[in-house]
């Protein structure tokens, strides 16, 4: 039964509510062919409806031949209209298998594997990495024996928060902070308990994929905020959170993904203002900050915020240690007692062992020569990468930062079929529709240039180009 | 703060959230008689809200005789306003009275924990655990470098495969299988797929508190099925399901969290076959398998199940290693696809490191080993408990495993007062309340011997039983 079937409200009709309840038994088999159903007195009873809406709904399902009327003496399930049992858990699935989720195009196997925004396992300090966490075992002998707290380890926060306030000047204490399995766990928990359904939720088009799916998950109403080389346009902007009163607007300003666009600073400060006038909370997720390429981009959100509007989402798996899975959610307190109810059901804290790693490895003097190393290594894969695509008519704007390249092909050029092309060369790109909540932006791809080596880099984008040009000779000719 | 504090909705008005805020610490006692409140404006800054809303609220506040005004110098505590001295109980506990949680009971700070059904850090092979993780990151040394796929590492999974094959005969494959941070992550995500509002779900009375606490929040319809040192009655059982057509039973069959109680195997297969008949998915939680004290238990549910409607959730993160947090989930193909999709939008998959360590880890010789001496030690701690538990008027079953005593008490000892004295000796345990569904068992208390050592456990259970024998001297003088 559909969430919010007792709250009587306006927007999806009783009659219809109780019609899928029904629906839905019937389908899943728990009254079988022939079976007579609860008769309308004891339905109205049960749902504390009048009868004649209960009525309505087995009209309806009367009329969609899913039930059938005896003597005056009640409503019978139709034969047919339950699935065969062993598909019987099957229209749950079915709901899901329509999308195409990024998740299903990282199960590609490809020895050229553009679709990944993750980092090439040998762009980390791995021998370090060994030594390193021998140390760590020496400093808390007892670390595979203990639980985390829920909130995450306190030594961790503590020195995170140090790490925000001098960086960033951020106003945070341990206590509005939460330590996450990294930023998919921080998404989906603030999304589990902020948005309900039909709330109202602006999207960045185009966005990071499964942001889209998680806020589908809660049933929230997704409109979509374009964002540019030049950041959003906040005229746009207000005129949605005038008209629509959006509950949350999550972003990813810096280094975009998947444009790899960062927001100026002028913009973030009025967007925080224009957020705490119109009571919109700010879910901004920073996952890319380290990686620039030239300047460090500018302050965070969470920064400007003195509203408590600004959820901030700090991931450190990409670049720091994918197999750790870290991250932050910086917020202030009524919003953190949401987060730790629902983390508290949800896992009962993110593993110890991996927050004191990752606090000692982070904090390392060593770490951050790395950073500066990685920031190099990415920007010679980008510039290598974009060299190759010269001679191509595709459109792109070279990012300052980030993973990926976003990139605009002729409109011509179809693109699954292209997609499907490229897998049988072992090459893999995501196609724009995915990153785009209406699922449009079909002549856009984002190539991730993390993932390879430099050799295979450039060999994979030659491919892919000679893929390309065979796509694009054949729909000359169509 | 209440929920949605931030949200500035219609429902709940903002001056009413501070109001109720003020209203609670002033009825808790955290001000004092004629001690003065916050300013206003004070209070305006902290909450980020306009002047005149605290207003509203300390004006609400003194309508109501909760607050005076004294020469325009501020507001003060009405006499009277807080609650008396002994019934205001402690903040953290007067909340999971309220509410029922056991992570709220986690968070106190006691010297006896007999609450944490946990084992305690020096009961694991410490020193053994490092060195063995140094190995695991010779191995694999770019194992922090990576990801790991949604559904867990395929080495792990078809190394537990064959070791539930082997044991238990499963019959199983690796694809059948995924590795949650934790079995409250797999009892959670199982839940959020397979469980909507108005569902009917079935409980063990008494059962594992925040296993309560997810179907809650799914908006299930929860049925106790009684659980004894016999098992089920299982004519009851097959009447719940024929008359309310359950969904789903969670239960915990083997050395049952908080009783101990076993299921035998006769009910366990037969209960397989009702589900199946019904069409009632099982969800068999197992985590104490492995610490049985005298013969190894009955083999899980799933091993006699054909039909596809067992979900097996095995633990291991509580004897082996709480520091990892690894549990698998074993089920077939069609909950297995909405687990993964659920999964993959959760946290994208149960950290790499964790998976590898746990995995050389769970199947060295040394650590079946260690299984021995853990055994050995639980027994003797819940000996010891029993012995000293001896000369009271106490009720229980001494367990054939796993890590708690169910206790009961006479019905004349108020249980919340006997927790409120206890936490003043620095003495916790969980009352049986939280372990209830339908939150009575008032008279029953759990009592964990696995997080103390000897010494503190003896120490702990006399200096409970004083607190006890204190309580039910007064129970009898009024």
């Amino acid at each position: 039964m559909k969430r919010g079937f007792l709250s009587h409200d306006h927007s999806d009709k009783l009659f219809e509510q109780i019609y899928d309840y029904l629906l839905e038994r019937i389908v899943r088999g728990e009254w079988k062919e022939h079976e007579k159903l609860p008769s309308v007195r004891t339905l109205a009873l049960e749902f504390n409806v009048h009868r004649l809406t209960v009525f309505k709904a087995y009209q309806l399902l009367k009329q969609n031949q899913k039930v059938y009327v005896k003597d005056k003496s009640g409503y019978y399930v139709q034969p047919g209209s339950s699935l065969p049992v062993e598909a019987r858990l099957d229209p749950i699935i079915s709901a899901y298998v329509q999308d195409s989720h990024l998740s299903e195009i990282h199960q590609v196997q490809a020895t050229y594997q553009f679709s990944k925004a993750l980092l090439e396992p040998n762009l980390l300090p791995n021998l370090y990495f060994s030594e390193y966490v021998k140390k760590v075992f020496d400093l808390y002998p007892k670390v595979l024996g203990t639980y985390s707290t829920t909130q995450g380890d306190l030594e961790l926060r503590e020195a995170l928060c140090r790490y925000f306030v001098q960086r960033f000047r951020f106003y945070l204490s341990a206590e509005e902070m939460l330590i996450t399995a990294g930023s998919q766990e921080a998404i989906d928990l603030t999304a589990r308990v902020l948005i309900k359904p039909r709330d109202v939720v602006l999207l960045e088009r185009p966005t990071y994929s499964p942001a889209i799916d998680v806020f589908q998950r809660q049933g929230a109403t997704i409109l979509p905020v374009e964002i540019t080389e030049n950041g959003y346009d906040l005229e746009q902007i207000e005129k949605l959170m005038q008209t629509h009163k959006p509950r949350l607007f999550y972003l990813n300003p810096t280094f975009h993904n998947p444009t790899g666009y960062t927001v100026p600073t002028e913009q973030r400060k009025r967007l925080v203002e224009l957020a705490a006038h119109y009571h919109c909370l700010l879910m901004e997720d920073d996952s890319y900050r380290d990686m620039y390429f030239g300047e460090e981009p500018p302050l965070p959100l969470f920064s400007y915020d003195t509203s408590g509007v600004v959820v901030y989402i700090r991931s450190f798996s990409k670049y720091i240690a994918p197999g750790l899975s870290i991250a932050s959610v910086s917020c202030r307190e009524p919003i953190m007692k949401l987060l730790l109810r629902a983390k508290s059901l949800s896992d009962s804290g993110t593993p110890f062992l991996n927050q004191k790693i990752f606090l000692h490895y982070f904090f390392s003097e060593r770490m951050q020569q790395h950073l500066e190393k990685l920031r190099i290594a990415l920007s010679v894969r980008k510039e290598l990468m974009e060299d190759e695509m010269r001679a191509t008519d595709w459109q792109w704007s070279s990012p300052a930062g980030g993973f990926n390249l976003w990139v605009k092909l002729p409109a011509t050029i179809g693109m699954e079929r292209l997609l499907g092309q490229c897998k049988e060369k072992s090459i893999t790109f995501v196609p724009g529709s995915i990153c785009d909540p209406q699922r449009e932006l079909k002549s856009w791809i984002r190539l991730s240039y993390s993932y390879m080596s430099e050799q295979q880099l450039r060999e994979g984008i030659r491919q892919l180009i000679r893929v390309y040009e065979v796509e694009k000779e054949r729909s000359r000719k169509w």
